[in-house]
């Protein structure tokens, strides 16, 4: 049993993200909330969300599972208008899942999650932090684009650096003081990462959310942040491209 | 002879409603006012205009036709500013067409109208009216997009219906009570549409304005509503697909 | 030596009018300013611009040269908002050229400028003199739009006119009286131009901006203005397109 209602822009942001990734995804739900780990089609991202029953204006469940298209609900979402409650409902005597905004009813086949498994989240320990605001993220991006695939982390004990190496530019976004919210770094470690996979999920972060960025030298850099006030928790690893001189 | 001057505001929404059907039309002209009567090359809707001479900021005419390609009065409207007056005038001598905007003029060869009949527009008598503003029915149709190629309407003595029925997914948009401006159904009557034609048509209309429709099981749709301040009615035919069980 | 800054909206509002031309370009530096003189690759236009120091927030420079890829300018314009000061410098010994903007550096390989030579630019007296905001220079580029490939300027004592002529279509925008800001005509001249080329720099220069236009008949147009507040020049020819009767 799955019986929910939530604002239009908090399911917005949470598609966005989940969908940065994969399409079709299956929610592990309970009675405090719904959980979500997926990896990507080509295994070098994995995420892992976990959405709190506050994050929503109202809900109640049992223990179940939900496979859902998210295109379908993006297509949902766009019928909404700011401040708009969507409503959701799983059906699962008909094997639906149901969306009601006002006086619209849409309603949709359930994805069968039988074949879905969870994938195993890596436990991992990386020796560099930084925290700062996703603007400062999402303007490293967009020096880095037209210029290479790929994006370099840098984390330094005064400094973060986001900077992309081509055959005739570079680009180079160095954070420090005031533009981080926080730096601990014991000594400098460095990846590089596949930038369109950076991009995506940098651009569907909300602006002016905190970003927990943990990094370390040929390793997946985990990123962490919340949405939905505080109630959805997400955990974002991209795996390294190991440079080989 | 015909020579007016007309809002651009005015002249775009009704030029939006009639390229929904067709690119070239004839006009028939009286010292009242204009009519346009046409139906599209599938031969799947029609359109029925009145143009009163109300709806200009002024009008002088004679008995007489022009014909138009829209594709070119579009491109002369988007040189108007909102609020701009476009005065128009015909030059029978030359067969022109011309347009004046401030300090430009743009004129066009007429369209021959010669071989351009007008459709006979059948007289229907169907049981169910129903009155809503057109907001509610462009809801409706953002709703049922990408689910299937058809519409159905829906009247029943107590509300209005839109639903759209897919492989997988279904929409519904229920309009009843303070949603409908008034409904008027001895007992109750759908009928199936494409979509396309229902959608084009629908979202031609200025949001706000009312649209009454008048239905009946496996009959054509009729909408009807006014523009330019209730000064130029509109009468739009759309045939129904018969569904064949 | 070239080390400035400039604000964001000047370079950008400098690069649109050259890039209407052409894309690699080679800038002649001095103490006092920059210079460019360029050709289309067609040969049909050609651009003179000067770019005094006070068009910069701060300008230090010897006598060199500058080449650089316009393209790769805009992109790095992107990523300035509006007031953004962009710090320019030349590393001669990498042959690099740096921007930077806030905490973004973007370096680029300098464009060899060693086979760019100067276009001489042709001295020409042409009879008929006309100002006016090129606002209205873009409405009639507006309107002759989708009508023909050319445009015809003529320059009469009284008034103003851009005009083109179509198979079925024609447009005319006749500028008088306080449309103009100066108009200076000893006898009626006319040429035509391609619309293509006029329509790409008219577009290019910021609305507001007060243009001068000197024409003959079957002699280029020459269009005057200025930039950065008075402080770049720009001298632009199009050749005309000789009509044969």
């Amino acid at each position: 049993m799955f019986k929910a209602e939530i604002k239009s822009e908090t399911l917005k942001g949470l598609v966005n993200i989940i969908s940065t990734l994969i399409d079709e995804v299956k929610f592990t739900i309970t009675p405090e909330g719904m959980t979500l780990k997926a990896v990507d089609p080509a295994h070098v991202a994995m995420i892992e969300l976990n959405i709190g029953a506050k994050a929503f204006e109202s809900y109640s469940a049992g223990n179940t599972e939900i496979g859902l298209d998210l295109d379908k609900v993006k297509t949902v979402i766009k019928l909404a208008g700011p401040g708009d409650i969507i409503a959701m409902e799983q059906d699962d005597s008909k094997g639906r899942f149901i969306f009601r905004i006002g006086n619209i009813t849409r309603s949709m086949n359930l994805v069968d999650t039988s074949s879905m498994s969870d994938p195993k989240v890596p436990q991992l320990s990386l020796t560099a932090n930084a925290e700062m605001l996703v603007d400062q993220l999402q303007r490293g991006i967009r020096a880095a684009e037209s210029i290479s695939d790929h994006i370099s982390l840098r984390a330094h004990p005064q400094f973060f650096e986001l900077s992309c190496e081509g055959d005739t530019d570079d680009s180079s976004l160095k954070l420090e003081g005031s533009e981080l919210e926080s730096i601990d770094v014991p000594s400098e470690v460095h990846s590089l990462f596949p930038l369109d996979y950076f991009s995506n999920i940098v651009r569907a972060i909300p602006a002016g959310t905190k970003v927990r960025i943990e990094l370390d030298s040929d390793f997946p850099v985990k990123l962490v942040f919340s949405l939905a006030n505080g109630e959805a928790n997400v955990m974002y690893l991209l795996a390294p491209r190991i440079e080989s001189d």
